[in-house]
């Protein structure tokens, strides 16, 4: 889900991404019931720590969500789980279908909240307003729902941001990437799938094309120009293994496509930082005053 | 400006309070000149960095909004800057009429924006909400407004919050806290007031008494418990002397007011911070993977 490439996005070179990511995939397997263990004592370890007993998180249909939902249930209690699907007009049918469907399987609370009202009175002001415009405001509308009812719970709100998607930059910054805890936040695209079938989230939630469902038929790899599995061969070497740019060509991804997802990672920092502040004084907030976020809890 | 503490605060102890902040307050003096040159620079540079030329920023009609458009106009340029307010229809007509003001003072470019509707058409199904939750979806509402319009321009977000209120957390995640840059993020409240006289900000906004406005009558301070005055002398012991409990009640701040001013900051160290991603991969984000916002550009 990231509308903010939307647009920007220049197409990608067809040479670049002409390359089989198969032979890469091996390295992003995952310890499928470690994996799930570490995650699960995440959620309850951050959560116990804040003094609260419940989360909160924006259920799309899609595959991300549903993981977080699986995990979130796991770890919590699906009586402790706040599922909220937040559909616009346009909305896929088939995206709340998919959301009730996991709601049903995991027994959470669930809650559907159209934005389209809010959505609607904003932009008939901008009746020329483009789709990427109304897309960042529909998911920035979506979080701020979210941290509303984290309040009125209270809850803390969960992020459903994947590893691939925050380091393509393709997402809205204080929207979908804004949360207080993300458990998928350091897995790649190709590594939710893997971890989606061990916790039972339904095949045809899994097996669907990811999508941010902004408008009919849109797809993510479709607009991203290449696929995930490609994408996450090449961000496998370049983040975690810091490959330069001569050792990935020599392991067999295109220069080009590495090129284009080394820019797409540094032109998108600013979506992964805070606010820069301007320094005057001897400890300013980010920089020398950095402790961690439940620091005092 | 900051609602998230209405409600949570517990009243501060009298005594904690009765102490007298003057003889701290030469601290927090600055070179005004030397100040407005680092700020200023700081915007000029910062905005060049990102290839865009312009700013954005909500002007609510207080001092530290004025503040920072002063700032932005001195660095980039009436022309280049864009001053939106967007008030509720229980916004004090006041507020907007000392926006209103400096606009025309400074000649940056300026535009109202509504956000009844949009809150209206989403509290119509929470009626019972409390004024905790409708001031922070606000916040939340004028900041997804903010990032549109930098979209639309295309400009960057400047935000507004001062050190005091970000230190204290006394503002809103993901809604006025939330921004590109921040030129006046290493300031305390009292250096606020300091440097708007030197830029120029009108005498009627910086004598007025701080308030997020948000019913009639409100202001920061007595919903604070204490002034901004006695809390930067303590913050200043605190956070940039580093002075230990028994040194800051030594030095004369009243063992209560220090504990509550620590208690503040350390419980809000929440909102300074990114989401907290499960760790995993040998590189996560906010953990190994930290370059600066800028990196890429």
């Amino acid at each position: 889900m990231g509308p903010e490439t939307v647009v920007k996005r220049k197409p990608a070179p067809p040479a670049a991404v002409r390359f089989d990511p198969a032979p890469f995939l091996p390295l992003l397997e995952l310890d499928d019931r470690l994996t799930v263990q570490i995650l699960t004592l995440f959620l309850r370890e951050e959560v116990r720590k804040t003094g609260l007993g419940r989360v909160v998180l924006g259920l799309s249909g899609g595959i991300d969500s549903a993981l977080v939902l699986y995990l979130a249930v796991q770890a919590l209690g699906p009586g402790n789980v706040l599922a909220v699907t937040m559909p616009y007009r346009q909305s896929s049918p088939q995206s709340l279908a998919d959301a009730l469907l996991v709601v049903k399987d995991t027994g959470c609370r669930h809650e559907v909240i159209e934005i389209t009202p809010q959505i609607d009175a904003y932009f008939g002001r901008y009746p020329e307003a483009s789709r990427l415009r109304r897309a960042n405001k529909m998911a920035r509308e979506r979080m701020t729902v979210l941290y509303d009812l984290s309040a009125r719970e209270p809850a803390l709100v969960l992020g459903t941001s994947n590893k691939t998607e925050l380091l393509l930059g393709y997402g809205t910054l204080y929207g979908d990437m804004a949360s207080a805890l993300n458990c998928i936040g350091d897995l790649y695209k190709t590594q939710v799938w893997q971890l989606s079938k061990h916790v039972g989230v339904p095949r045809q939630i899994i097996s669907k094309p990811p999508t941010a469902d902004l408008w009919e038929g849109q797809t993510d790899e479709a607009e991203l120009g290449f696929t995930y599995a490609q994408a996450d061969a090449a961000l496998y070497l370049l983040v975690e293994e810091r490959r330069t740019r001569e050792e990935m060509t020599e392991a067999g991804v295109p220069e080009a496509f590495a090129d284009l997802v080394a820019r797409k990672v540094r032109n998108s920092q600013f979506k992964r930082r805070l606010p820069v502040i301007a320094k005057l004084g001897s400890r300013t907030i980010d920089r020398d005053f950095r402790y961690a976020r439940d620091w005092g809890l």
